[in-house]
């Protein structure tokens, strides 16, 4: 038979799984010799069968607990459901994770007309037992069976009103007499049968309600969203009550063993004398600071203070405590790792290797890398958001938080700019067109778009804060209106704030609390780097971004696109006579005059990235995207070209495609317009050799064939080495090529032969492994989440049992084909923290991230080593 | 030192890669004992050593030639350059594959101005001496030198004028003489020398002239177009010259051993008496038939006759020979397999078994499988092509000859047949809304698209004549006209022909050859059935097609796609208002009356494929392919629905996306929607019950993920379960998944465990795989074949080394998951022969293709299983 239930005396902190969280904290708190009100644990194990079996509990589980309640009678003297010296319990759940949604606690159990005399008689505290016994009937009703608490809290105040008092202190006994009756009354109305008199009863309704409240709507959804498994199920903790509300020498608290906002070594909490749990955080009494204690019981205080320290000492970590006083004897009811905010966790962490409490490879464990978002970036001060609603809300694809006024277009923010006004930049979707607009405004908000969308991906290149694919909101681009479905219509010049770190929108202005890169950051930081063995690199573009990675910790350039660099203004026109010319001198001489702008550009990037390397990306984008669209665009095009406009509107025509993103882009330009590759080459190599001290890596994107490879690379070598001639200079150079087509993952022990690197393209390689338009994937991924099929998007997190095999084969025939090799990511996967620890287990060379992303990925990268090695 | 040159006697027909065809050839024909006029070969080896070597000839190659030519001198008594007893070569080019574009032959290369006059002397034939030479020098110049013909047809010309004569034989001697002269003025014209007197120097340049012709351009489309690689090179026959131009005992002709016609078994050939083999073929004078020699030389008849067949039974395969007789005695210049059409060879290959001459193994491999198209579908005859001009050229989409009035919409299709006229079907690319028209027009013709375009894809299906991708035309589907790029209008109403086997389009009717599916195809089929282990089914969406291919002896149906019939009048609206639905009551309201119709579809199919498997792809293409475009028909559906039009527009516009190809289409809109797949599959049940004996095979397109697997299944043996409940009944069933995303194919051990079958999707996995939009890649992956990247689209003919290695990873994985599984290929390549041999050697159990193809596929396989149990 299998053991369904665990005395505190058995359990231990190794034991989550079984015990739940809470569960093997108050065992591993026995265990310890901290005061800990006794009880045992229900394990998830039952919790599984009871939902095997049709959630009826399982055989054998109700004798179990009795047993339990039998050992807990004989230590304590006390008797469940005695009239005379009754036994009470509090119910919990417990999970592996803590998970909000889950039910919370019942208090009191074991309560009835007859042990409430007891309990009266024992304490000489009528007033106590009556106020227990309906709060117990509360709680039962509410949290256990799910009636509505406005029932009781309209009973409650309609009592207050009939006594005339405030505070719920203040009730009489009778009063309280009279809540007990009207409440069990509630309880028929709802549940057609009597309050249950049996403790026995009653205990299994609780265990039953833990178990049902784990398949509650709200915890699932939270499990969704954290990517929790269905399956781990909750444990059920069934503790004897001590009781804090049992007059001036009774109290109970909660506290952080340390500053959970800024991590400060002190301790941090409130508690209140003469009350239960609830009433602390109820409001209506003001709890007194931790330190008021000491005052009224400094024994108890320096007992409670040499306990949270052994704890915290213990599991090495900051604690968040529960305590009660039960008439000048100290009871912990709870201990857990304490929330905190990123800063607080970055200076404790530090605080405790100086402590000596933490070892620097423990204190990097400490910190979820994604944390480090809210140091390096504007956050909405939390406290003047408690007024404000959220009217609409998209994907969190940039974080920050931004106010400006709203406009429609990049002409528009500019304008704006230049007067000093602060703007959000809405659109329906972004396009490379409106980059220059994206720089400048406060904020993007896009009503299309996933997180990987165009307006998502810039943004976060640009660490901007960015709100994507709002979809509660029509963008009305032409009459400058958005519209929700809720009916509310925001027009341009309004002022709404975003935050793109929830993907909330609000309306008006909101105070924002600056990003703090403090002295503890840097030392922290230089553990990552000291651990890690990934190179972190950056995607940049630009050299305001590079100097910015470079700030970050970025050890280089992985990934510059240079198509960006096409929109520019000043050379858009020759770029689109480049793409609609229809002989090869056309198309040179447009070239040759986009030509120095791209050597600029790279100048530029090389000087910001002097020393490191720097990995440029030749064209990638289907030409079309770089098409004009407006009549006297064309025109003034077709007449420089010496073309008719029929003639030039067919050549648009032609060069439009059904599935552009399988479509003539990437090397598949350069074998038909080798001119193009070699006009950025020559850029490159002009650039790398006036600026100095710089190694060019020459990147080819889509390679899909070693052929292919090769007639590209032959063209790119052929052109530096007519640079070289021309300058009588040369220089190092790499040429490599991206991994996305997965034709050339399967194929890399020949494309290596001719490749100096590799660079995965997660996005391109997932959009072709899955066969999922990144476009248009939101649409039905959602359903796929929704349906269970999905835990997350592969375009937000790595896929690591398809994509990643790739990965994995990839890298390992790429080592095969060429052992000099060197392997990185470039994606988006690239500053995912889950991701880059799959990366650090095959056993690549690099990642490359964004900007704003290099520090989250240093971290993870110093923690997938920590990972790796601990495993050995 | 290598050895460049083979004297005749030391090779034989093994040998071809380094002697060429010729050259191994005419070793062979040595060693048998036939009288060959003695000569040697220059390797393969040396063609290469030239293009490596900057197109200089390997050293010492002209030292061997010569020893060589000593050789024959000893052996002939006649010596190279001699002015008594002259040994005069010929010089041929012979690649391992025969080749048109290269250089073809000189004779008589030795002769000079002294030579002439000892052969002359020698022959007491001063006519025949001088004809010879002006022949050589007419030869070299045009052949060898590149010197334009007309400037010496032009000289012919003028001293036949000046001599009053018609015929060449009419001439002369001083009009050859003058001839001659004349001649060497135009080669020193050109060459800016002499002409080369040296009988030396005149091979040495005959043999670089070879060499060079190799890498003509007409010589290097060629190789492209048939997959020759550029590598190979060509071997050069040095051969001492006999001459049937010696008098009336000589003469010289060429014949085949049996009609390369029909395959009758009787000589088939032509002669001439005093003539060089040029005249035979020149058509100045008439040539007798081969029968007329047995009158005029009954000796050499025998002797010819002996030989032909001697030489077929050697090379067990029907022989086409060059003879000469010189004075009395007969050679034999060259023999070769004789080229002949697709009813010829099948009846030679029948007649050969029967013969004895072949096992059936050895006569199935004389066919080439696609030859088989030929015998299945209508041909311009060949005599009524020859005064027809090809106007435009296209694709050679799908294989046939139709004729008949050019329209352009479906609808007038439609009309035209309701009035029993013919009609072309013209279109800038079809839509699945134009499939009514196709399946009444004679053939289709389209302006865009490549070889897997709607249009040929579907065409191939019905085996339907058409002509996709005619870039050098513009249609004007609004003005209801054709442009040629050469400025020809074609317009509604002009006839037109074309040829689907070709791609040529003429205007005006042609008439055509009936297919003929004679006995002996009968015959030869069931050898290839007894022979392949590949079943072959075939892909048929509708009854016509299934009895056809059943007729073709296909063995089931292997794709069956459902998408077809949604387009159907009747039900388009339905279809439509399912989709544009945004609840789920509409959707199941239209779908429940899209039910009955598909019902009937699966009655009708499996009727028509009774006692064998159906498979059938449920929903695949994206929902947009299905959306209203006219503004009547989007009002009625909003109507219907009751909604306004701006939300039905809405709708439609939330619809579309970038990449359909990547989008929400296949099982992604039963996850979605699992109501259509429901619809779906209870039609099917429904609709097997009812017929009985069928065992239909549900297939689940674009799966990437076992839970999505699992999910979509789910919902389909949950719907299969209520419909047997209902009925009171049950049938055996399968389901399966199509393999096409390179996710699956990667993760195929998990996606095994719940499939019956896969079946692999090669153009879908060809998209992914590569990246390439089918639809749009025809752009360039024209640029990846010129420049010499690709050898072939890999949607025409399937890319073994990347979508193979993932065919056969998966196939692996999937066995290895579930052993019971069975796999083919739905995918274009199911009928495509050289992809079939890779399908067999990786151990499919299936290709299924078009029902045109089926008799294809079934040689295909047959010959690979003969190729396979061979290389054991």
């Amino acid at each position: 038979m299998s053991k369904f239930t665990y005395s505190f005396k058995e359990g231990n902190a190794n034991m989550r799984s079984l015990l739940g969280g809470k569960g093997a904290n108050l065992a591993e708190m026995t265990n310890l010799g901290i005061p800990v009100p006794q009880g045992f644990t229900i394990t998830t194990d039952a919790c599984r069968a009871f939902f095997e079996n049709d959630a009826k509990l399982p055989e054998g589980l109700m004798e179990e607990t009795f047993t339990r309640i039998n050992e807990i009678e004989k230590e304590t003297g006390k008797s469940f459901g005695s009239k005379d010296n009754p036994l009470l319990f509090s119910v919990r759940s417990g999970a592996v994770f803590s998970m909000p949604g889950m039910m919370d606690t019942i208090l009191n159990l074991g309560l009835n007309d007859e042990v409430v005399i007891a309990l009266s008689n024992k304490t000489d505290n009528p007033h106590f037992a009556w106020d227990s016994y309906r709060r117990f009937i509360q709680m039962f009703s509410d949290v256990a069976m799910g009636i509505p608490k406005y029932e009781f809290d309209d009973i409650l105040d309609d009592i207050k009103n009939e006594e005339n008092i405030v505070n719920d202190q203040e009730l009489s006994v009778d009063g309280l007499k009279k809540i007990v009756n009207k409440y069990k009354e509630v309880y028929k109305k709802y549940i057609k049968e009597d309050f249950p008199t049996d403790p026995n009863r009653q205990i299994e309704l609780a265990i039953k309600a833990v178990f049902n409240s784990w398949m509650n709507p709200r915890a699932k959804t939270y499990r969704r969203l954290h990517k929790i498994d269905d399956n781990l199920g909750t444990a059920v903790n069934i503790q004897s009550m001590v009781f804090g509300n049992m007059g001036d020498t009774s109290g109970t608290g909660v506290c952080f063993s340390r500053s959970p906002s800024n991590g400060e070594n002190k301790l941090f909490g409130e508690f209140l004398m003469n009350a239960q749990g609830e009433d602390v955080v109820a409001g209506i009494r003001t709890p007194n600071d931790i330190s008021k204690l000491k005052e009224i019981n400094e024994e108890v205080y320096n007992q409670f203070l040499d306990t949270i320290k052994s704890l915290e000492k213990h599991y090495k970590d900051m604690q968040d405590v529960e305590f009660t006083i039960e008439e000048g004897k100290l009871y912990f009811l709870q201990t857990r790792n304490g929330k905190r905010t990123a800063k607080s966790a970055l200076n404790i962490a530090v605080d405790m290797v100086n402590e000596g409490l933490l070892t620097e490879e423990e204190a990097l464990m400490k910190l979820e890398p994604n944390s480090l978002n809210q140091l390096m970036h504007y956050q909405f001060d939390p406290q003047a958001l408690e007024n404000k609603t959220v009217v609409a809300k998209g994907l969190p694809a940039s974080p920050g938080a931004a106010s400006g006024y709203v406009v429609f277009t990049p002409e528009e923010v500019k304008a704006k700019h230049n007067n000093g006004i602060k703007t959000v930049l809405v659109r329906e979707e972004t396009s490379p067109e409106d980059i220059d607009g994206m720089i400048l405004a406060e904020g993007i908000l896009t009503a299309r778009g996933g997180m990987t969308s165009h307006a998502a991906v810039v943004a976060r290149g640009m660490g901007k804060c960015c709100v994507a694919g709002c979809s509660d909101l029509r963008v009305d681009e032409n009459k400058k209106i958005i519209k929700s479905q809720s009916g509310l219509e925001i027009k341009e010049g309004d002022i709404i704030s975003i935050d793109g770190s929830t993907g909330a929108v609000y309306l008006g202005d909101i105070p924002k609390i600056e990003p703090q890169l403090t002295g503890n950051f840097g030392t922290f930081m230089s553990w990552a780097d000291n651990t890690r063995k990934l190179n972190i690199l950056t995607n940049a573009d630009n050299p305001k971004d590079a100097k910015n990675a470079r700030e970050f910790g970025a050890e280089g350039i992985g990934l510059c696109r240079t198509e960006h660099m096409f929109f520019n203004e000043d050379r858009i026109k020759n770029v689109r006579k480049m793409i609609l010319a229809d002989n090869i001198e056309d198309r040179k001489l447009a070239l040759s005059k986009i030509l120095p702008y791209q050597k600029d550009d790279f100048i530029g990037i090389f000087e910001a990235m002097k020393g490191l390397p720097v990995t440029i990306r030749l064209l990638d984008p289907p030409l079309h995207e770089f098409l004009p669209v407006k009549k006297s665009d064309i025109e003034s095009i077709a007449d420089d070209l010496n073309i008719s406009y029929d003639k030039m509107m067919d050549r648009i025509e032609e060069l439009k495609e059904f599935n552009p993103m399988l479509g003539h882009r990437g090397c598949r330009l350069a074998v038909s317009y080798p001119e193009i590759y070699r006009m950025q080459t020559r850029a490159i190599i002009e650039a790398a050799i006036s600026v100095g001290d710089t190694k060019p890596q020459i990147m080819i994107p889509l390679i899909g064939d070693l052929k292919e490879l090769k007639y590209v690379k032959n063209e790119i070598v052929d052109e530096i080495n007519l640079v070289f001639g021309e300058l009588k200079t040369s220089i190092q150079y790499e040429i490599g090529t991206m991994i996305e087509v997965p034709r050339a993952a399967l194929l890399s022990d020949e494309i290596a032969t001719e490749a100096d690197f590799f660079s995965f393209g997660t996005n391109d390689m997932t959009q072709m492994t899955y066969g999922f338009s990144r476009d248009d994937s939101g649409k039905y991924i959602s359903d796929y989440i929704d349906k269970g099929i999905f835990k997350v998007s592969p375009f937000e997190s790595l896929d690591k049992d398809g994509v990643g095999k790739l990965i994995k084969l990839s890298t390992e025939l790429g080592r095969k084909g060429n052992p000099n090799i060197h392997i990185g990511v470039c994606g988006e996967a690239g500053g995912d923290p889950d991701s880059i620890e799959f990366f650090a287990e095959v056993g690549l060379n690099y990642v490359s991230c964004s900007p704003f992303r290099v520090p989250i990925a240093r971290l993870a990268a110093a923690q997938a080593e920590i990972k790796i090695n601990n495993s050995k």
